[in-house]
């Protein structure tokens, strides 16, 4: 069942009706779920352990009203040594997740994206294209982290942030840019950025405040809008 | 394997351990993800793509706790030719998605609701019952779309917005009327709509917006509760 | 394929390709859908029914980056009679679903949680680990309930919320709390609820809400940051 083109490493446990498609490489002693789909050319390395259900290695996909066609560089997905992938998660091709990162069950990562060393991206979470995340990132349950973001290391994202990187919602007729976030920051849950917000390092955004501006490094905003606590 | 009742066009491509119940119908150059479940009844047309995972033509479900039961009509999904629905959907029955409609992965959409052509369900937007949406609307990832709602053509509502249709909370003693969005508005991200307020055409809602009042065409509103700006 | 150590009652629906591991003990009249994947250990009831692609009674997991790592207790999952869990639901061993409870498609429930009798958790909806919801309790579409939480009988809480028990975001330096929502209160849509918040029985949170004080019982707040209406 297993095409010729696929490599296995020793110790590798396959779930019940697991889908392992052409050219995939797997190392050794890594586990993969029941149902789970490997979609061709992803590339997992040892000790990693893939969930019940998940996806690795999707294509991007469209239709033709989206204003901005996905790229398609032909880059496979490669999962580092020791990741873990939850249930029914489903990660794109293009993607690279470093060592030692945790990717909840039902996160979505897309296309051309990279996650550094030991970050966590959390159940339901969603991270769109296009967008860096350093080392030892925490993005908490159900955020969405849209395309075009930066996320340095050592940020905090509580449960249910939002972002967003187009300042004209829809009209295509603009650069995207979504949030920076710089070093050690730290988001409050259901906090909501607006596009190209900047904040900066150690900074911390309360719970449910609205960022319309930037924020200083080590200062703190709430509200709706955003305003910084002296 | 496949029910005698199916019927099933050229050019085809099965996913491994797809599921076809009986009496589908499913059209030329229709490619079927991995692990589908196809539902009994379910009418696919022309050139669509279907998800690994995603489950098509869901019947209702309930508890006895529910202040309102779910309608059952017996109407079957009907995906138009063209349409593209992503990994890990779930679309009930009773569903129409028109030409060329994009449904994104881990997107959900559920009975007596019809979809506009070309229209985005972003990847894990959530769509309840009794709910028009027109043609050319982009709903963002992780959109909640409430029951009873209207959406008319070409509104833009960003990533995470939220809305209601139940004034009272669970008492079950009042009519049920979700927002009414007119054509070309533009709603933020992570914007909260209450039950039955009208979003007139081309009114733009802030990102992170609470909209308690109606707001008239062309108009903007902000802040929590939402104002109009001047 | 089924191993000896199951336990199947009469008049049980196995859907296609369903995965049971060992142990696992099913009542009478079960419904069990497509590719659905039932981990060792699971119990469950009478006429309980369980959608396509759920996964039930699965372990935790987690990364070394993580500052709380989760406790696994060997208990399983127990779902008792006439209960029912939607497609592509994710539930972890060491959880309760009491008689009739309803877990919504893409609902996920961490481990070492009891959800009291007829109560509904929402699509899409996260709960996470140490947390306990009474009897009769809605938690509607798309809500983040935080670990360590406690919601009370007949609460209501509207799409989208988002709480947190985490005062001190990712220091690990702290008692984690969530906040705990009373009897009969009820949540508008897209609140947020700060840790260790209280809100007093049948009081009311309005939409967009953001809680960061307790809410005596009886009373309504609104806006950002929450203030009592008078």
């Amino acid at each position: 069942m297993i095409h010729e083109t696929v490599k296995i490493g020793k110790n590798v446990v396959l779930g019940e009706h697991a889908v392992i498609e052409e050219n995939v490489v797997i190392g050794d002693n890594v586990t993969i779920g029941h149902h789970a789909i490997i979609k061709k050319d992803t590339q997992i390395g040892s000790g990693v352990k893939i969930g019940d259900l998940a996806v690795l290695g999707k294509a991007a996909s469209s239709n033709k009203k989206m204003a901005r066609q996905p790229k398609r560089t032909g880059a496979p997905l490669r999962i580092e040594d020791g990741a873990v992938v939850g249930a029914s998660a489903v990660i794109y091709r293009d993607v690279l997740l470093e060592q030692g990162v945790f990717v909840g069950d039902m996160a979505s990562i897309r296309e051309n994206v990279a996650i550094g060393r030991e970050s966590i991206i959390g159940r339901n979470a969603m991270v769109e294209n296009n967008t860096r995340i350093g080392k030892r990132v925490t993005i908490q349950t159900g955020c969405y982290i849209t395309a075009d973001m930066t996320i340095e290391d050592e940020v905090f994202i509580g449960p249910c942030c939002s972002t967003s990187n187009d300042k004209y919602m829809g009209m295509g007729n603009y650069p995207y840019q979504g949030p920076i976030i710089k070093k050690g920051a730290k988001i409050g849950n259901n906090a909501t950025l607006l596009p190209a917000v900047v904040i900066g390092e150690h900074a911390v955004i309360g719970a449910g405040a609205v960022v319309t501006k930037d924020v200083p490094a080590g200062k703190t905003a709430v509200g709706n809008p955003g305003r910084l606590l002296k």
